[in-house]
């Protein structure tokens, strides 16, 4: 995963254009990868689809012909999805189009302007202060034109049509945390998924931030009627440990799971409340959808010194976290999957466990993990508590209590309650009034000539 | 405040008398102030209206003939309500009717006998340990005779007639703290209300402890159920932080916005349970009224040592105190009158703030508490969460959630959510059954003389 | 009750056979004892009713024909239930029929082998580590036979057929807390029980562990129809602290009872969640029951060194620490019987408390613990409040919330609520559809000759 987060750092990513393009079909090669492409001034409920940004080259020239700013060097020198520019001006004209960060003064700060035309610079506050009076020479040559928004989608359908989201931003440039850790476990994680038996369908964005989530949610207001869990991946990769925002509604299986099994299979890991500044959970929780969608990270996003500055490099992940992110979104999928009900099919007393071999033969002695395990799914499966309602009870690992069920299925004493696909609806179950038909399949769909679907 | 304090300090205020007469028509000076008078003999409720009282004089001479203890020189010297009489007795005999606190010997005890015909002096430990044998002449210029019981009403009416209730008992002799500190407070929060746009009306009751808030209740069922808010006001001069103690319901829109405004407002507040030991919210919140009412205290009644003594006096309370005591209730009004439920009018994803000028224009920076609290109206604003729902669960300010809402609303993004009356319905909505309409108006309703509106 | 353990500490129990007989017996020559026979081969529930087993010696005599380990010296010797044998062997064939505890060395540990015919013998380690090379002559001389499961009931008749259940295991041999302290407080709980006038009807059983519980349930599913509360008794002789364990449901009337009781009439008491390992309760709470049956215990099964080990003898358990358990107990009995719900009849504004002379007559002191509580009684009683919800709310003890009921009820103040035999209804109404009408009575009655009714 790190090496895969190293072949896409240097892509000059935004929320339109070839970079998240180029983005897209590196991920598509190693899954399979359907991409869309709305076109520049679609309406998506409040907002429109806005102009393409494409970028070649970018350059202040000081008074001595030198480049002094280079987007050669680093793409976060170009205040992203800049107007095209070239002039030459005082420092002193210069000095308002240009960003800095005077608390970080060897950082390039990651600094955007998409809803605003407007033309800067990002670069370290010492670069800046060593400008010195004189003429410099600024080009940006970018176009900002009418075209396209481009996303990815990857569909692995399951038994049942109700869906597990997995979300993550593909618009940031040569940041490393935020978000080519996200996009990395997100991809391999598809690739685990791939060979399996699922209960659910699983779908995975990789779209571009706010934009992207909006595009989509206004575009599929059927395949957002049947997500029942979603978890936004971002920051996965740095050293911190694991941080779980939960989703607007607070206790949805999503928010238990995520809780339960960074509880059981990571150190401290913290437990955050919703709150709507964040990532695209934003638009998954806002009130007409209120979506079971939190977010997993590690370091939160805006509270660490690194965010959004060029210290979010290569360096600042590790390929021993990105694999630590990865398990850990295995195991919650694997609860989301395995969370049955089951019914105790002996409900009076319990059933002789020692003569199916089920009990240890010895009395007197105290029981093992294994036993307790089974007692505990017994005594508590009466038809309405989920297995993960018996792992939280218990305060017992799921993977305990799951096979504990498995066992005593296999011998006769549970039986599998039927699921109800109301079981956890959403709240809003209506659609969005104001899509039209017409809307929702405005975009041409291009199913991508990379995905191994296709080959 | 503190001022007032000290001109209402030397009355010998009693449940019933001349002296909170006075006392009203010293508050009738500053606010529109109705008095009513409730004759002797008044069945209301379980209780039966006293006979009234009132005092010229009373002493102890001593064997010297001169006084030993003057009421002259400090009201407290009488236990309040004491039956008149003028005898010669020896020390012996006094004795029983002096009382002390001996753990406190320089401070003269408050007592009262309202219940149960008696007589009695009140005097410092050390003053009783002086008593030398001898003749005693005793002397209390009193008399206990039919006549009536007075309180008074500031009503100020508001868009609707559902009422927010102020409450102060007005009873106690000279002590500043309880409860000169409460009417004055009460008194100018009244003064600061009068110019002002309400949307409820809001009702000031300046009354005898107990017997008062029995008669006001039993004779104004109407109003009653018009009460949606309240608070008894006591004890808001002194240097402790702030206490207040909930209603009996315990979760009521006063409730946690007094928790929600001390919490933001001031030093390390205290929130305490209901107890039915207290203050008039005793009666209040008794099964029957079961009323959103609480009580806003600095030093809990009872809990300090100058409680009911001579050292509850204008030295004990401070004009900071009752300013800021003043600033804290004012403030609980507001969000009272503000706290509105809207209703988001783009609930699918986030409306797109940057084109109204609501969010900053350069993406890739954190955002401001102004653009975070607009986030959190537009997330949580669904028809069901109020203003103060939000503060709550965005751990903001009222003042800052409010103003992003209006902010919002302005900009047409906000719609504002009908106010059903029965929005907090109290749970006892019948009418006492032991009230008969005569009974309702029996005192003889008399607007005071000197009250602004007559003027 | 140290006298009775002791008389009973030497006999050889198990869950079948002459050994609870003899208990049986023994509790009888106390209480009103009938005791049941249910013959072998009894299905119940998932369950058969196993053999009986009886045993008069057992012994293992070295290669000096001395007995080495000898059933004389110690019942816990013989793996509880051994099969008959009568053999010679080689220390090496003898060894794997030998149970030790090597962290604890001198102790013998206390086995059985119920559901698996086995045999064997339990030693102190330090016993196997000197034995020596050689032949051994083994003999277990039981009898494992078709016979009888035997079990004591002792009922009470109340007002009402609602019941409250205790229960015990009367199976282990010599061990002292676990559970001949169970067996000594529950019989003179019972004595204790006997002359008084009960709301509740009581019924007390001593049983055999697990087979013992399910074999009653199966038999008596109108009197498990019946019960409202239950609490096992166990391990109530040591010198810990106690520990409450609580019912499955975890906040019945029994759970909030004993919590409130341990609370405030012992040292730290600890209130432990619901765990489906333990004692009977594991039957009484399985989800097709799931009744309101908590375990009072002081130290907790399993997690004391000398559990099911020889250390649990006369010395581990003491006449202090079985007094207190005894008085816990009849305190928990105290407030099922007394937690009544009453009507305050005044419920607009307080009564006046003072013309009947329930509250001080001078007013401006503080209010006494006896005052409070009846203000408490006053405030709460509006027919939804018990008693005990009232003791909870206010932090007072039962006693005296109950008291000031009691003399608020003598004064004419409240009325009695009317009890609805449904009021703490189990969720489980239907009977156990398995069981068939022939069954429930499958077992002879036999009334105990020696029981006090019948002499």
């Amino acid at each position: 995963m790190h090496r895969f987060a190293g072949e896409l750092y240097p892509i000059c990513r935004s929320i339109t254009g070839d970079g998240i393009r180029q983005t897209l079909s590196m991920i598509g090669n190693r899954i399979p990868l359907t991409t869309f492409e709305v076109p520049t001034g679609t309406a998506v409920f409040d907002w429109t689809v806005p102009k393409e940004w494409n970028i070649r080259d970018a350059y202040i020239k000081g008074p001595n012909q030198k480049r002094v700013v280079d987007f050669k060097k680093c793409n976060l020198h170009v205040l992203n999805y800049s107007t095209p520019i070239r002039a030459t001006m005082s420092l002193s004209e210069l000095k308002p189009h240009l960003l800095t960060i005077p608390q970080n003064p060897d950082w390039i700060p990651y600094r955007t302007s998409y809803y605003k035309e407007d033309w800067g610079f990002c670069l370290s506050h010492n670069q800046m202060l060593a400008l010195k009076d004189g003429e410099y020479e600024v080009c940006i040559d970018s176009t900002l034109e009418d075209g396209h928004l481009t996303y990815g989608e990857c569909y692995f359908p399951g038994q049942s049509t109700d869906e597990v989201l997995i979300s993550c931003h593909a618009c940031h440039p040569s940041l490393a945390n935020d978000n080519l850790s996200g996009l990395a476990v997100a991809t391999f994680l598809a690739q685990l998924l791939s060979g399996r038996d699922r209960r659910y369908s699983h779908r995975f964005l990789f779209i571009p931030g706010t934009i992207g989530a909006v595009t989509w949610l206004a575009r599929n207001p059927e395949a957002v009627g049947r997500i029942r869990h979603g978890l936004v991946l971002t920051g996965v990769g740095d050293k911190n440990r694991f941080h779980y925002k939960k989703s607007r509604r607070g206790n949805t299986e999503i928010d238990r799971t995520a809780a339960h099994v960074l509880t059981h299979y990571s150190e401290s890991p913290e437990i955050l409340e919703f709150s709507p500044y964040g990532y695209d959970e934003r638009q998954y929780c806002s009130p007409g959808f209120n979506l079971a969608v939190g977010c997993l990270m590690r370091s939160v996003s805006a509270s660490f010194p690194e965010y959004h500055t060029s210290a979010d490099n290569l360096e600042f992940i590790h390929p021993r976290q990105l694999a630590e992110s990865l398990r850990v979104c295995a195991l919650i999928l694997d609860v989301l999957e395995d969370n049955r009900r089951y019914r105790n099919l002996n409900p009076y007393c319990e059933p002789q466990l020692g003569r199916r071999n089920l009990y240890r033969s010895t009395g007197g002695e105290s029981i093992g993990a294994d036993i307790n395990a089974r007692l505990w799914v017994l005594n508590l499966s009466d038809g309405e508590h989920s297995l993960l309602d018996i792992a939280e009870r218990s305060d017992l690992p799921f993977v305990a209590i799951r096979d504990a069920a498995e066992l005593l299925f296999e011998n006769g004493l549970l039986s599998v309650v039927a699921e109800s696909s109301a079981r956890e609806a959403k709240p809003n179950e209506v659609l969005p009034p104001d899509i039209s038909p017409g809307q929702r399949n405005m975009g041409r769909r291009k199913t991508a000539a990379h995905s191994r679907e296709a080959r």
